[in-house]
């Protein structure tokens, strides 16, 4: 069975002893989505194909143009690399915070913002009741992650995310070339199922942390961010005042806490 | 003395041996940078300062807004994290490529195009006279670029991208959170010395290779990319159609050749 994601093509290869050979090999697909509301092109974006309409609700979320399941009527994706959402009748497209987006690559999320203050602005810090999760709980997420991921997507460099409860059940873990991208896909379906704000829920990246993974996250109400690599110093500001809780280098036994401690039990 | 690019911040760890520790931490600084024609707000991507200049001029050699260096009359980095570009009198900013772009993410090249058609359309395959690169001297280059990072770019995961002659001569290199900043600074810094096109060099990323890089390697004319890790399936498509060889996986002694072996001596 072909593997989603993924295209075989032949390469030529130099072997550890030098010999050349001619031979298949597997690439992650990149191809690109053009995200439509009725008619108009709100954004294209460059992703591995799959979970289109996830990728298209979750952008939608990260951008602040939709905030729940209601304001929706249709989304779908068709053949072309394209999905196309139909907003509820009185829904208001805000065209003036999406009029910006043209083609997104592979590995941005923050298209079409004019500044990081506007992006604080979309969305308030969290205020849920406080949630923690205990540091064995923590410490066995990655694991369940990579076993969510095909064997060629842990090797071949295919981002993952991954929604977590705090009990450390894996609900949702999407893939992507693009790291946003991932986290819109998990977002996304979330979404669809009626399932936001995640306020009781933890954000796991198998690659680093920038600004824009806490950014998205904090979009899906989630007070915990996790990521397997480094976050950035932007990413580390605006947890802090986000008040969401970063952890980075997430690979047991030890990791980082970044911002907001008091989420981790850690006795 | 404080590295360029790295700020310090206290953080709390656990340790291998499970004992807590709050200690400062070494994290790659993400800021966003305004990059104004005049006093016109033409992007602001999320980079990491140093070289904004170069950044910024090679954002504009990769959009297509600029083709030589005498285009621009003056180029200039304030405090306020802002670079103002001065285009010569009678170089008309051509409006329509331009006016979508909004603020851009540290992992992001490729904003504000609204399809991929048109990115190939507005530059040319390479026609240059074809150069040739041999087996060792392309095993040599990864190392040569490692030995250009600091030692925390090197553990810490900034990008980094080189530009090196075929003789295996390393002329700039460039480091940056996002993997298409790293390369516009690279190619900001030959377009300001007035040395594009870069027909007879070898640009090489320290990551992977999107579609987005090989793209911007051909606004330079540069006909060899290579990447220490993989491409994306349209990276490998348009290196085809545009006429450039691309490696990836470039790890001595192994490589991958996806197109135009032609440039590389194999005997």
């Amino acid at each position: 069975m072909k593997q989603s994601g993924v295209d075989s093509q032949k390469i030529i290869r130099r072997k550890q002893d030098g010999e050349l050979e001619y031979l298949p090999d597997d690439l992650t697909i990149e191809e690109p989505l053009e995200i439509c509301i009725g008619r108009k092109t709100l954004a294209t974006t460059m992703r591995t194909p799959g979970h289109d309409e996830e990728l298209a609700a979750g952008f939608l979320v990260s951008e602040a143009i939709v905030r729940i399941r209601d304001e929706i009527a249709q989304i779908s994706a068709d053949r072309d690399n394209r999905v196309i959402i139909d907003l509820k009748d009185g829904v208001k497209l805000k065209l003036n915070s999406t009029r910006r987006f043209g083609t997104i690559s592979s590995s941005c999320g923050l298209c079409g913002k004019t500044s990081v203050d506007s992006i604080r602005q979309n969305f308030p810090a969290i205020t849920a009741k406080e949630i923690r999760i205990d540091i064995e709980t923590l410490l066995s997420l990655p694991e369940k992650l990579r076993n969510a991921q095909s064997d060629f997507a842990r090797t071949g460099g295919i981002h993952a995310a991954g929604i977590f409860g705090v009990d450390g059940e894996l609900k949702i873990a999407r893939e992507d070339i693009g790291r946003h991208n991932a986290v819109d896909k998990a977002i996304g379906r979330a979404f669809l199922d009626g399932s936001l704000p995640l306020d009781r829920h933890l954000l796991l990246v198998s690659g680093r942390a920038s600004f824009e993974i806490v950014q998205k996250a904090l979009a899906a109400g989630i007070p915990i961010v996790a990521a397997v690599s480094a976050p950035s110093t932007l990413a580390v500001t605006f947890a802090r005042e986000s008040n969401q809780t970063l952890i980075g280098f997430l690979r047991p036994p030890s990791f980082n806490i970044y911002s907001h401690i008091q989420r981790v039990i850690l006795t």
